[in-house]
């Protein structure tokens, strides 16, 4: 078969390994290239080559950083009680862009998947919990993990873990969950039961 | 605002160069990035880097090329006398994968598209002219630009423009342009009413 020039095809096959693009999306990209300035080209292609060198996992929270320290948990006016539990690092930027939260976090990488074979030492729940155990000022647990069946059961098993130590330990640490129902914007007609069921649950008065 | 380490937020920022992609799948593709061995990575890199050098356009069809003359213009196995004219350079690609087509190719690199300023002379329609008449072999020509307005006007152009070639030297050239009709696999319930036309007007006896 007739097929691309080598280099062009390499340039597809890589971004082929994305998540979301097929083979013929990737042909597409790859010849967008030749559109984009050399100049622009190079300043990619060295960021990409320095991208894992330079990418650390912040020694609190695990979130990205340059540093040993993320800038979240480096700001001083940042409430250092309060850890939100998050399951990747881009769920932060959601909450920051925002600026709704003015606590740190604890990001994960994962959740409990049993099915995938991903249990709660696959993923950084011991850190979490050596995290809060180290430090008697954090009286705040926010789990903001996903509102699937595997986040539920991955804020499930924190919070127990977390109940478990603050008894042991005679603390006080509030643990509270996201709240469920209608995202803003939504039409009843298209939500599905199950959010209509908390939205129910969940309503405020008026 | 908080936001991603520099050299992520700069591999984002590249990927939003390209179509199709917005901030956040940006954000997500280079998170992913860091999965990628980093072998994997510095090839990529390194094609990204070479990839104008080292692509040129055929000589003869304008196919994308790392020598001066294409694979398909190469090969002696292709009838030359057939040229199908295509838009871009993906779409031979498609006609390649099903290997239903044996003639050789010319690649416009664009339609005719007034309201956005593209005349016949920006797209590659004088280099057809001049190959047609500089090969007196050349005795058919598909029409295989896209079946929309600006693809039908191309097509249009280079009819006329190949019949006047055709009587001023006294030559034959078969002109022809794709069939419109159902795509294999359609369903009707959803087809538009002018494919539904079309595919009246050419309904084959049975």
């Amino acid at each position: 078969m007739v097929n691309l020039p080598k280099n062009i095809k390499k340039v597809a096959q890589f971004l082929e390994l994305l998540p979301g693009i097929g083979e013929k999306t990737a042909n597409r990209l790859a010849l967008y290239f030749l559109r984009i300035p050399q100049d622009t080209l190079i300043e990619f292609a060295e960021a990409i080559s320095r991208l894992k060198q330079t990418t650390k996992l912040c020694q609190i929270c695990f979130n990205l950083t340059e540093n040993e320290i993320c800038s979240i948990c480096q700001d001083s006016n940042r409430q250092k009680n309060k850890i939100m539990v998050v399951e990747e690092v881009l769920d932060i930027l959601s909450f920051e862009k925002g600026g709704i939260y003015q606590g740190v976090y604890h990001v994960l990488h994962g959740r409990i998947d049993p099915l995938n074979h991903i249990g709660p030492e696959d993923i950084k729940i011991p850190q979490l919990l050596e995290r809060i155990k180290n430090d008697n000022t954090i009286d705040e647990i926010i789990l903001a993990t996903n509102p699937d069946l595997e986040g539920e059961a991955t804020a499930m098993y924190i919070t127990e873990k977390i109940k478990d130590l603050a008894q042991q330990s005679k603390r006080e640490i509030k643990i509270s969950r996201l709240g469920y129902g209608l995202p803003i914007g939504a039409e009843i007609e298209y939500a599905d039961y199950l959010t209509l069921k908390k939205a129910l649950e969940n309503r405020s008065k008026y």
